[in-house]
Parts: structure tokens; C-alpha cells; sequence
């Protein structure tokens, strides 16, 4: 009996500080500012009564990706789906073997197949991306994920997803936020893992797109994929995507590069409390180390921006317990 | 305590019925087959453990606009909200005076003003939608709906919406579906009024677009309406913009014209359990009765795929106990 107590007495002075790190919805982020400034902002729009409340309906958050909720280092890693698509389908396109930029590529010389620019880029991405419908690209994509690997790190793309965002997107749709991406990749590249991988739906993603046509084949409606720009969700494009998908002003937006100063400055520019939070690449051991002049990732403009008005910049070495899922 | 008793009873006897009436969802419904299929189907894709089950995030419905969930007659109320606007603007456009369509508008002759077909109705639209920012549309189409009254009927425009749609919408999403309207209507006319209509929020809107471009005025980030068309959610259409914002295909679709056949394709054509309903326009006495002939809501084609496919039909006439709000 006595025994008993004190055993239940160990209990409780143990597992008190247990439970709360336990319970902690963000325990991937330190102590430190962003942290703080996260919790306090969520506090203040939905404390009822207070003049700083936001209903429900109105806690719209949006997050870019690549940069933001997962890593886009050494390349885009739709360029690198991109890449391996055009090598599956190299066997079927013979006149590749001597057609720029897929002879380069095919090769190996990836400097050599994108030496062409945008247009030599815009073409693997079509010959990777369309003519096919929208079902077979969502398998496409599926099994492309289920199996591609990161060259440096060993993980699949899609555990290559930040903890501490993941921790925040639920944290933030646990205190009644919708959670979107608004992202500059593709839409149909994301809409086939993201929902697993940050709780967020397909019809919550908002990316860049080919045009799409509807067809009958064989009595049986398709969607196919054409080789044409429709929209590109980037820059000035991420207001106008928003307000295409959501036609209501977020009140919290995440981002990582000169991409989201748009979406920042909408988001900010509305009444009401407001947040703006961009995630600054600092841990080279960790991940990687870049901003002013990466060519992928730019933060720039959106950096001296945020200084300037005070938007939250979360230092990924000091500020991240964890990065990636399942780390020790 | 006898009387008690009595009274009680009597309270028991006659509440039965009351309490059954003010519990049914669709309460605006007769009890006629459309209202039976769309219990049923409900009942089946919600039963936990059957082989029909559809989880929540995949319970997505569907709802044209104009003559599916409001009225379109005589002519589509985006059409008198356009009149009345280029009225509004005249006096800014002296030129008007003597261009068409404008000239022969503003003397009230509509039929001269439409007499050049789409290119007419065009710069109608455009005068009437574009050169503004989108936070002074969205002013512009509120003051519009809280003013304007449909000359038949007396009503406000949002009052002309279908009172049995409304508690469709509401029984639907009681049972765990999210419900979007997928309209050839603009976007961003429907947008400001919908959620108070129909409970359908700004991110669940699907429609027709105009281009917008993010500019920066005075320091403050505005999106401009650009006279230009970007999108037509119309016919084939209409699964493109289902694609593009929802990114999953619809268990549930709901039309009652040929432009909706596309849609009604594309939602039945998936795998599991499907549903597709035609709201058929036949009470000449309390509505209009019009169906192919029509130049407004032709419904033809669709008409004859819904009897070859066994899809719903309502009968507006005989399958609805009231058509709009507040009847008797």
C-alpha cells in the first residue's frame, strides 16, 4: 500500500512534464521567437469576445511548398519527377536520341539539356507532363513517389516534408483554420501525396497547371492533359491564385523565397490581425544553407521585406528541433 | 394528476406527426420518387461497413447555379445585373451614347443590344465586370442584390432561390458531403451572396472567370478585372473546372440543363456508388415551364441521357411541395 503510493506519487512529479511535451502540438520547434509568435497570434484570433477575433469561415491559411513544407534542394523535385519521366519514356520517342534537350538529358548532362533556358525546360516538362489524362498521371505521380529516392539524403520525396510545418499545419486546423498550398509546382503533382503527407485535401491545393480537355473515348469521359501552359502559380500569379481557389483573403500566409512576397503582401494588406512567417534556410548540416543568390529558393526581396515590416523569419538551425519526420 | 395525465397524452398523440414534419430535412419535398432516390442514396453511401460506404473526404456534391439552385427566367440574373450596371456607369461613358450595344441598351431596347449575338452580350460584360479591383466588385454585386428586384415576381433576386434545393444542400452536408456549385455564372458574382443562401463558402464556388492582375497602388497590393475572359465553366467546361479546383471527382452531381450533361458524364462515370439529378422546369403556375426549346436552360440532351441512364428527374410541378423561401 505504501509502496503503491509512492510509486503514484512518481507518477504524478514524473509525468507532468512528460505529458505536456507529449501534448506540445509544436514540440519540433524550440523555445524560440517563431514559436511564440505562432502561439500568440493563434491565441488572439480565437479568443471569443476579444476585437481581435476571426470566425471560423475567415481562418484561411496558406502555405507555399517547395522551400516551405518540404526541401527543394539540389532541384526542384518535380524537375528530378520530371527528368525520370522523360527517361521512361525515352524508349517510345527514338527521336529523342538526337532532339535537344533530350539528347543532353538522356545522356546524363543535365547542364546540357537546360543550357537551352525556359523553352529547353518547358519541354521536358511537357513531353513529362501532358498527353496523358489526369488519371494516368495521378498513378504516374503515385508510383513515381512510392519509389524515387532522394540522391543525397536516401528518402523518398515525400518524407522529405518538414516536422515542425506539418506540426503547425495541424496545430492550425486543430484551432479552426483551413489549411491550402499555394504553391508554384504543379497542382496535379501534388494532389496525389500531399493529403497524406500534411493533411491538407485536393480541392485545399492550388498550383501550377497545364490546360486540360474533356473527351469521350470509347463512350467513357477523360480529362487529358495538354502540352500548354494554363496558369503559373508564382510571384504575382499566388494572389490571383488565391483569389481564383479560396475569393477570400487569407489571414496567415507561409513562405520561403522572393516567390511568396506577393501572397505575403496580400495576406498582410488586409484588416484584422494578420501573420506573415517565412522559413529562412540556415542549416547546411541539417539540410541546406542559401537565400540572396540561390537560384532556387531566391530569398531576397521577401527577406528585406519581412525585416522591414517585422514578418516572422524562422531560422531553420536555431529555431527547428527536428527538420525531417523520424530524425533519431 | 388525471387531467395531468390527459393532457400529456394528448401531447404524446399530436406531437408524433408535428415533431416528424418539423424534423424531415427536405421537408419542401413531396414524398415522390426523387426524394426517395436521394434518401436512399444518402443512407447507402453513409452505412458504415457496407461495400457502398464512401468515406467523408470523398462524399464531394456538386450543384449548378442558375435554374438548379435559383431561377433563370426571363432572363439569367447576371444578365439584369449587367443591364442595370452599364446603366449605372453611363453617365462616365458619353461615347456610349452612340456605340452598340450601349446606344440601344440605354433607349431600353434590349433586343437591338443583343442583336450582335456574343460579341454584344461580350462588351456588356466586360463594361459591366472589368476595370474595377475585386474588393470594389464584390461591393458593387451586394449593393446590387440588396437593392435589385426581379420585375415578375417583386422579389429580391437572392429570395429566388429554391427552397427544396436549400434543404437538399443542408441534408447533404449533415451527412458528412461537401457542396460546391459549379456554375456557368461568374465566380465572383456568385461568391458575395452564396454563403448566405445556400451555406456554401467562397472556396467551394466554381464559375466563370475574367483575368485579374495583382498591382501594387499606393503601397497597397490590389487584384485589377481585367477585360479579358479566362475561364468558361460551362458544358465541357464544367469537369475542367471541377478538376482544376476540387481535384477529386464528385459521388454527386446536380443540373437541369444541357450544360450541366458534361458534368453529369464525368460524376457517374466513376467507380462506386454515383448520383445524378435534373431539376426539370414544369410549374408554369409558381415558376416557368421550359425545357427544349428554351433558349435559356435548354435541357435536351441531357434530358435524353437522363431517361437512357435512369438519372433523377424532378418535376418541379408535382415534386416540390414550395419552390422559393417564405411561400405561404
Amino acid at each position: 500500500m505504501k509502496i503503491g503510493r509512492i510509486v503514484l506519487g512518481a507518477l504524478l512529479i514524473f509525468s507532468a512534464p512528460i505529458l505536456a511535451w507529449a501534448q506540445d502540438p509544436l514540440a519540433s520547434w524550440n523555445d524560440t521567437a517563431p514559436k511564440k509568435a505562432i502561439v500568440a497570434f493563434v491565441e488572439r484570433v480565437t479568443r471569443e469576445g476579444s476585437t481581435d477575433f476571426v470566425p471560423v469561415a475567415e481562418r484561411i491559411a496558406t502555405f507555399d511548398n517547395d522551400g516551405t513544407l518540404w526541401a527543394e534542394q539540389p532541384m526542384y523535385f518535380q524537375l528530378a519527377f520530371a527528368l525520370d519521366r522523360t527517361k521512361a519514356l525515352a524508349p517510345q520517342h527514338p527521336e529523342w536520341k538526337t532532339k535537344e534537350p533530350f539528347a543532353s538529358l538522356l545522356k546524363g548532362d543535365l547542364k546540357g539539356a537546360l543550357a537551352g533556358g525556359n523553352r529547353s525546360l518547358m519541354e521536358i516538362v511537357m513531353a513529362s507532363h501532358a498527353n496523358v489524362t489526369t488519371e494516368e498521371f495521378e498513378q504516374i505521380v503515385r508510383d513515381w513517389m512510392a519509389t524515387a529516392k532522394h540522391q543525397q539524403t536516401g528518402r523518398h520525396y515525400n518524407e522529405m516534408i518538414y516536422q515542425p510545418m506539418v506540426e503547425l499545419l495541424a496545430y492550425l486546423r486543430a484551432n479552426g483554420f483551413k489549411t491550402f498550398i499555394v504553391s508554384g509546382g504543379g497542382i496535379e503533382f501534388m494532389r496525389p501525396w500531399v493529403e497524406q503527407a500534411y493533411g491538407i485535401p485536393p480541392e485545399q491545393v492550388i498550383g501550377s497547371s497545364i490546360e486540360t480537355k474533356f473527351e469521350m473515348r470509347d463512350g467513357k469521359p477523360v480529362l487529358v492533359r495538354l502540352p500548354k501552359i494554363d496558369f503559373i502559380d508564382d510571384k504575382e500569379g499566388k494572389p490571383v491564385g488565391i483569389n481564383s481557389h479560396i475569393g477570400r483573403r487569407p489571414i496567415a500566409a507561409f513562405g520561403n523565397s522572393d516567390g511568396d512576397l506577393q501572397m505575403l503582401q496580400w495576406t498582410t494588406a488586409g484588416s484584422g490581425p494578420r501573420f506573415a512567417l517565412i522559413v529562412h534556410h540556415t542549416d547546411a548540416e541539417r539540410e541546406w544553407a542559401y537565400d540572396r543568390k540561390s537560384s532556387i529558393g531566391t530569398l531576397d526581396k521577401a527577406w528585406d521585406e519581412a525585416t522591414a515590416r517585422k514578418w516572422v523569419v524562422v531560422d531553420m538551425k536555431q529555431d527547428w528541433r527536428v527538420i525531417f519526420p523520424n530524425e533519431k
